[in-house]
């Protein structure tokens, strides 16, 4: 039986991933814990005037694909007028056959505007307009943008030098009816500790270096909500001797413990390839692309250093290569269920990456017990990759059951679907200061 | 069509791979090459009381589990009742879709106890009792659990320091109905060639070096029936220049070769990463990981210079690196078919990763010609993981013929199904001395 | 439904799929940009008079399948009669089920001979005296061969200090129906710059050193329509400090640019680990294997130092290990549209590698602007890979529509189909001289 494109049974290809995503997965809140979103643009009710502005100002996502199909830069980052833009996107989304972007694209089209028709040259014009329509009226300012999807908890990603006055606005704003949570992302300052970056923050916090002036910084996000903080690394240089860099991680790894925050670690990406994207545009242009796989005895050492100061913090491994699933997942087995492994992360993000880690879970980790997705987004609209993802669960789950792999126990089945899309990010990421004894008298929750 | 969870037709989607299984595969005889199964249990024909005992004694595998999903280590390794154990284990088992443990349990329950009920909180106690009555009647001691898997062949994994004795005992205890075979894993005395294990195994055998030890023992295991040796590596730190480590794999490769013995290669795993779980508990407790992947040259090397002594024994590589699938492949194929691709190890050891394999040994190596499943295990019940690759193996031959992939051939398909299921393992680690000569003399069997 | 065996709906599994082929794909002629076929036989519309010298003269994957089932030597490459070697090629090859093996040579009996038997040892005599009658007739040239595949261009593969003599021989030869352009390879250059082969090629060019000489080897070859360059490498030893062999790079990179030739990267084998098989037949007999991943920080600085002087010429990047696909796929992205993620390599040419590489440039590439299948063979006869490949890609895409995850947009499905079966390599490989101009001026086309 072939299925309609996109309708509400999308990606459900078995009885049992209907009922699991209609009856579990769909009324389910949000908690996104990983995104770039703008504080200001949320503290502000931001609003956004067209689909141009929505879709196309910073998704380099999409920049990549329009560059990879021959549209010109003029109409990419350039003078162009928005209409053009979205006009160009419109051309080059038919060809992107298979790609996460075509299913994003149609998912934003039809939850935020209701539009159910398929975006195509042909009907850009009058696409353009229906939304440009809609968007002058109520609704789609960021505020009620989240909040149509249902986000209890957002967690943005900010540098240790901020003032989070903005996340302070918002948590004095009565109409803002979620939480959202400062992330503690210092990567700047580890990568230079002695930089002028460091300096002003030393000077800041009135801290004699910079491991002094982190310390206060996270003591301060933590007073302002924070619960969870951020590490990039293109390779990640730890070794358990190192004095410098190894050092200071371990410094901060013992404060998330003591402060109940979960580290992130993000592994493996390799930045601004492209020398002409990187002069033209600056970072996150379009010129990123998966990096080397993650030494395994770097990342095995350092948890293990936190493990026996007895400081291991709740602690989350993402990679960029798709071929560390299995050790990062396996790695994240010895420590669990402190340490899990994450949600497919960036170029990974589509249906067969997202499956390759759920799969990955069942077989060699922990699903019934993950904390499920993040957008990792700066778009406002990005939060159907949640129901992306739930969709994706159901459907496994349900080939299992119609492959007589599982029982058809819908009760289990869908607590394990309510589970992994909300509920256990609640728990993991929960109320620090509590969680924190418990994960560091034990190992149970 | 929804299938029956985990009926006959397990895994058999097709009318091909039903006729396979059940007319070819399922009335193969077991050549277990490898596993870790005590010998003094067989030869004491040990009794096991109940399922904790039998299942959660020793199986990491579901420590592991258990630990992620947030069991408390009192009741995994801890002080517990035995059957409060085995009710935790009740307990997280539903959580466990997709794994391979929640089919390896239901499989045992059913072939092992005729039970096929589908195991959880409600029924934990009912099925405890049952066993528990079952295990004090006849048939479920360590012979009698081989003996109802139709196991011919047992290859044991021993210290080159072991007198052997139980082996001995078993070869004159006419009421064991199958041969059990000492392999010989001289990892210890490799890593560390002159410590105190080195010395006493020198003084054991009168030899003048560990090199001379290890060959003397060697001759000793092969008096006794050794069929194979096994070596386990995390890193092939191997190099044609090396005196050291790689000069005593090189005579220990040309003694495999000599003697007619396989030798095994299994590769990639970093062991002991959590502290904590080393100190509490030592080795093989859980903390465990995928490593690094394989060095191609290393293996290359080594390979090429054993045979450029005329002296490459019968080799099987494993990795548990799953990316080094298509490399360790294409590897054994430069030496095929004196050298193979192993089977899918440990943490690959799922649906997913078995598959993977057979894709692997169809595409770039030679599944017809290889030697199919083992155990790997410590677990008298582990038995039904030749079931579950067999049944893997008549599914994906069943979608080759139901896709036109291969013509409805049941007469050819159903003599490789039994090659690989048992024929291929007896012909490769078949009568020693006899093959020696032949696979010494040219490349064919 | 069961498929009948390799019927003309082969691997074509929905009616969309069926479409996509029969109605775009198939009559699409073929642009076969990479191939290693001898310009001397098509220039001598050389004969073939048997399977045996079509099949097995040379083609070392067939060699590798026989060993592996325990072939004897003297029955592949050693003194056996011509029939005696496709006996036991028929007896190998049912032991082939999802090989990509299999399926070529019955593609090859029925495109070729119109031969539509399963081949087996019951009707291998037959067959043999069937073709090789049909052989003595008409049509089994090698010109022939090539022209009833509907071949437009072929770019074989040619040493620097070619004379090109055969490449002019077929221009001025007005029977034969296609362009055919040497390709320039100068890995023996570079591997060994300052080795006799180089001593000679600077002599010949009356260079001062290796790398004029290579420059004007080039413009010699580009004078004589060469479209391509290709290089490979084990591991890529670029980097950006490196004055010899990465000044090499550097060089040839900015002439093909300016001669707007295309270069092509084969990244990762390992040759010849077997000692007995180079002693015995010298290179490309079989010993070949996947090798190390490849660096991303060297292909990154590879391709940014070329951009960074305005000189990247359009490239495809090729991986043999399969792990590489995301890296060098998200790596061709950040330098679109001018660098392309390539077809499927060598021992990735089956249908799961063929699959992994179209699912990967629908997700984090550009499929639909991607310049498709090459032969990469020695043999006259491999041009059914074309239609492998192209079978598979249209099952892909009906399975996008079957599955909701794509409209049923015939035309649009079609359009895409006809660019990446010929239109897009048309383009990418093109008219050289207007094409450069274009892609040095900016990223479009």
């Amino acid at each position: 039986m072939t299925h309609t494109f996109m309708d509400s049974e999308f990606l459900l290809d078995t009885e049992t991933a209907r009922t699991l995503y209609h009856n579990y997965a769909e009324q389910m809140p949000i908690f996104d814990y990983h995104n770039h979103l703008s504080p200001k643009d949320i503290a502000e009710h931001r609003r956004f005037s067209n689909l141009a502005e929505l879709w196309l100002e910073g998704d380099h996502y999409k920049w990549r694909a329009m560059r990879a199909n021959s549209v010109e830069e003029f109409y990419i980052t350039g003078e162009a007028e928005p209409y053009e833009k979205f006009e160009k996107w419109a051309q080059v989304l038919p060809r992107l056959a298979g790609s996460p972007l075509y299913h994003w694209t149609h998912l934003e089209l039809q939850r935020y505007f209701g539009i159910h028709e398929v975006l195509c040259p042909k009907n850009a014009r009058a696409v353009w307009e229906q939304t440009e329509e809609m968007m002058r009226g109520e609704g789609f300012d960021a505020v009620s943008l989240l909040e149509k999807m249902n986000v209890k908890v957002l967690c943005t990603t900010d540098d240790p030098g901020d003032s989070l006055k903005w996340h302070k606005r918002i948590a004095e704003d009565p109409s803002i009816p979620f939480k959202v949570c400062p992330s503690f992302r210092p990567d700047r300052y580890l990568s230079d500790p002695s930089g002028q970056a460091a300096k002003e923050l030393c000077e800041k916090y009135h801290a004699k270096d910079i491991t002094e002036a982190l310390i206060r910084s996270l003591d301060y996000f933590r007073e302002n909500g924070c619960l969870v903080s951020d590490h990039g690394f293109g390779v990640f240089p730890y070794s358990s001797e190192d004095r410098d860099f190894s050092g200071l991680m371990r410094t901060l790894g013992c404060a998330y413990a003591k402060q109940g925050i979960v580290m992130q670690l993000h592994l493996g990406a390799i930045r601004n390839n492209s020398p002409r994207l990187m002069e033209l545009f600056g970072p996150d242009a379009g010129g990123d692309s998966v990096g080397s796989m993650t030494d395994p005895k770097a990342i095995a050492a350092f948890l293990g250093d936190l493990e026996n100061v007895g400081s291991l913090p709740r602690t989350i491994l993402y990679n960029l290569h798709p071929s560390d699933n299995t050790m990062l997942s396996t790695m994240a087995g010895c420590f669990a269920p402190k340490v899990q492994f994450g949600a497919a992360w960036w170029l990974n993000d589509h249906i067969r990456g997202i499956t390759a880690q759920i799969d990955e879970l069942m077989e060699t980790g922990a699903f019934a017990a993950s904390v499920g997705m993040l957008t990792d987004s700066r778009s406002f609209t990005s939060f159907v990759r949640h129901e992306y993802f739930r969709r994706i669960m159901c459907a496994k789950l349900g080939r299992l059951v119609e492959e007589g792999l599982y029982p058809a126990d819908e009760e289990t089945l869908g607590e394990m679907v309510k589970d992994v899309s909300y509920r256990n990010a609640e728990r993991f990421f929960g109320t620090p200061a509590e969680n924190n004894g418990v994960f560091d008298s034990g190992f149970a929750f």
